[in-house]
């Protein structure tokens, strides 16, 4: 399939980016049914980092094997498979050229007691798995979020000397943040913001509610409609250089198909750029994972 | 145009730094419609890191547009453009070689516990980036504040052995400083002092106020009439090494044009270099906010 | 003896690593008296370093001689020898090639107030003196987890692109856990899910009890039967990339033969790949030692 | 497009190589109208170095430009553009992420005096570049060939390790090889064998006539039929591992379409894995050809 | 099986090396049917690189296959496999574990015109690669002599200072030495002793002739036997610190096996500790060869 104007304008937003990057952009945006659209959907699978087996893979498990997310990441015809690195290395082999990946390179773990993330990967596993992007998360907020930042720099830097793409989990969490206020519309606009201000490519965030949490800011959203998801994503995109990067939204814990999917449209209709749905697709039975993902594509294409 | 006594004057004060920095310093003195008179008007745009993106660009969303700040330095005719790491990278390719830009390497924001900030940049990315200086922040009084000289420390040494300007934020904060006090007459002399003598070569203070919050300080300022704002520039201007260092003063939080402008004059009378403005640009409508810049520029011009 | 396929479908899991780590991974798997079967038998001796000399050695003085162990990992037939620095540095060259040995890179001690470890040897300490594996410990739950993970990152890049095999103790400990909580079933399937996620080829744990530690995990364990060790060793080998990982299992304190003997039938019918046993073993007359060795290898020879 | 088995043969012949290599393999593989066939057609633009860009370019001018190439290898529907640096610098943005591209890192020139080459590119241009592999002219037979060698050694360690693909020109030359001598049977076997056991990915050798060179080889050819190209290629593939390694062949000065796919026929028969043609291709009118190209790619495809 | 003596004395003699180096000794000398005898046979495969690959391989087609040699040495019980890069690197993961590979790191060509080898693997490669050595090849008399003296140093300290062991297959030729010269005992054993000098773990060398070549050396050999070729063999141990080095013997050309056997009777008999056999165990059907091989390890079993 020859480059579409659709991504080849996307491209062009990321202006400073070498060849190498704009490549591995260019593949994970030409990989999967949403080829060329421009929209993508991401199969990330940390949870069992970040939550422990048994709560992520017990629902359904097959799960529980690597391979398995690899597998569904292709069968669905995903854009691309985001994983840690042992979960990478037990697939990397088998399914080399099969489907983009992105080395999440930091988790944290519920047993917890820190704000914080281990950093367990690096650019140099990335490239040796073949992965064509790196992952890292932020928790703008919490007391380590300069420490967290600073790290990001140091492997955005390398990442993209070496024709890497950053994709930045931005995850509001800790400090003074009520929990509501971690996905507030003040909130989730500032976390996409401050990711495309430390640089990177791609950026994830949660579906914000109508929430205001910064006594601050209320007064910058008087005239602002955020009573629909669709206005509160417009405000996302606005938000991450006015559309000059890529967002993508999660489907957080596991929900009814339908809400999802009401939820995906709002995502389009807002004008993001696609999602990262972990939970929702593994915790299910492959097929009916699979069709939920058809469904989900089919909305991105503008089908529905 | 041919360089002006006035910037050959300002560079010999720069003896001990290479002809690679003091080339750099030229250009961001010899460009824009404040060419060759030693004085000079930034605009700086890390308001969306520090405060969000709503409150920051919301009273003017076009300005959610990294190209949009570029095109309003380039077309005011200032000196140079300041901005963090995504924000210089969302515009380096259109705009490369039409307006000296300043890598500003650290920031905070507004959802921190801490009076700290993470360094976001390095000096490889403002070389890529084809920027002339790199900015960083201090806040002397906090209790990170050494730990902030130390990276700066290290920064500055990188960017001087590689020909980059270094411009520093001296913003007092923290620690027993009150309110009031972070911009106290004393406190400000001091803050222009320490930058000085960390090796900034352009500084950036807020105005000073006539408070003085240090008791150990009452003593010094008894014979000093600090009850202008343009004697208060002559002092932090003489703490700046007898002006030796290029200072710059910011506009801060968003005012009316006649008290901005009243207040330009005086800095202009206290001997300061110039002004560096972000909000009181960026938040009015572009046309209005190149009226005021010009109205600025030809105060520092002396037409006023 | 050629290489079993036993052996062969086990180094086939580890599809990332290159022929080095596998070579050395089989030279493990293929030495001593359970050489080809899949399973393993490993002499742990970092007592001294956790615990003190006196508490480690004085049941069984002789093994004061770092001697001792390498003769008794060789005479009991077993796969490998793992030990701090010294004690492999003592005995390096007497047993040169007569024993795979697993330089365990990190340690604890009692006399420590924090709950982290001292990484004490390196990645070039394990070539010299001839080790086919390094050893690292991390302590899921411990405020220090996220850096001693990041220690791990590190060593186990280097020690995979030289072709050694990384050995992972995930000692879940500190935190919010309670002291049965360090072996709850939840808290050691997450632990050993971790040690694959970061990388390890071989993972220990401690056999877990039916204790369900974190309120969250409950559910998830509702339909699981988890009554006996062999319920829950097969749920470890679930978590561990579903039987891709190589999992021991540690004998902890000094207990009675037969219910040591009963839980080792319990790991084997699990579905196990062996056990590490330390205190058990050197704390008991040497002849006495090598006959109970014998017993366990032959119940994972599956001839109990 | 799924990978076919074809493809997923070929790289597991590739049995020391990590993912990331083999991912970009397989994406060369994967890529163009041949994709998934395990056959591939390359186009090659060194010639301007080689010959000048006079001989090169003027019958058919349009080509002076190096966006021609690109776009002459994307339209077509080729596998991959092999360039030296400036070549690919010149249109790496324009094209990122449409035509898999090859760093042709050192070349010859028409005016040396020494049957030697420069190495004019590194393994972090084709990485900046976003090439997904390495090129390297080796001329076994020159005073100069250890030396080349030697380069290639460090150059393919470092290319593998980031998960690049070595492509290696292996082309006698020089000492005692006379003209004929250096595309004779026994010449190019041998230099395709010397390119395997460096550690090529790729192959790319003249097709052989039927000449022997060395005294010394003329008893080992005696039982074998070299009489047709076909039968040539078969012993080339033979000697390249056993088929175990990709050989592609070069198409070489300007000659007529029919007999030039002739020799594609040949090699297809001989189970060779596809061309490498320039001047063939660039050095005629555009539309021409494609159209040759096509015949060649159906060739390959079996269809005549 | 356990360290026999005979192989612990052989350890003894290398006193410098570190336990990883003697491990890896130990571990070729433990390995095959030879093992804990003291004595080795190695297959060599560089004659494709040497000579070209029919006339190494023609006489048995099947050889033409990477995976063949590697099998061959597993099948006939052999300690050990060198090869070049290439060649280890199409069987590396496949045999993993089975067999002791030696990475052969430098080479010559039929094709050159200079006596000197191209350097063409690196230590790091012998370490991906899970070799438990490498080999290297000097050409003491050739005008390159000291050049490739001096990369061995470089490549034997890295190489010692990691575990590996150091095999030096020592050629004199070129310079002066007539073609009588090459395998003159004069000059045999004082190749042996340079490669002793420069600090090779295993030395391997031609069987010498009876012939004298240098005149210097005529009168030191007046009163020695060298009439038999194990009396020869007794004075090239003599030579390599007096038996503190393991010496092999080549097979050299193909030749009948009966002679073959007679010379590695008196091998044994001179105190050689072995052979290194290629093309006369390659060029003849693996039925064959390995019954050839048997025959050979027979014999230095003391059988006959």
């Amino acid at each position: 399939m020859k480059m579409t104007k659709s991504v080849k304008n996307i491209l062009n937003n990321y202006e400073s980016d070498n060849a190498g990057t704009k490549g591995n952009l260019a593949r994970i945006l030409m990989h999967g049914k949403l080829a060329g659209t421009g929209k993508l959907v991401i199969l990330p699978v940390d949870q069992g980092y970040e939550h422990g087996p048994a709560r992520s893979f017990s629902p359904n498990p097959e799960a529980y094997d690597p391979h398995y997310h690899y597998k569904l990441a292709i069968d669905a015809g995903l854009n691309a498979y985001a994983a840690p690195l042992g979960m990478l290395e037990a697939g990397a082999d088998t399914f080399a050229g099969q489907i983009p990946t992105i080395l999440k390179l930091n988790s944290a773990n519920s047993l917890a007691t820190l704000k914080d993330q281990a950093v367990h990967g690096s650019i140099e596993d990335a490239l040796k798995l073949g992965c064509l992007a790196i992952g890292f998360t932020i928790y703008p907020g919490s007391e380590f979020q300069f420490e967290m930042m600073e790290e990001l720099k140091e492997l955005a830097l390398e990442a993209k000397s070496l024709g890497l793409v950053v994709v930045v989990w931005s995850y509001p969490r800790g400090g003074n943040l009520s929990k509501e206020g971690e996905t507030a519309m003040d909130v989730c606009a500032y976390a996409a913001h401050i990711a495309a201000l430390l640089g990177a490519h791609i950026i994830k965030v949660k579906p914000p509610t109508a929430h205001i949490e910064q006594k601050d800011a209320q007064a910058s959203y008087k005239n602002l409609d955020i009573s629909t998801l669709s206005n509160r994503v417009k405000h996302v995109m606005q938000s991450s250089f006015n559309n000059r990067r890529i967002v993508v939204f999660s489907g957080n814990a596991f929900t009814d198909t339908q809400g999802l999917l009401n939820d995906i449209k709002e995502i389009r209709d807002g004008g993001g750029n696609g999602s990262i749905i972990g939970r929702n697709t593994f915790q299910r039975p492959r097929e009916e994972a699979i069709a939920m993902l058809n469904q989900v594509i089919d909305i991105y294409k503008g089908k529905n």
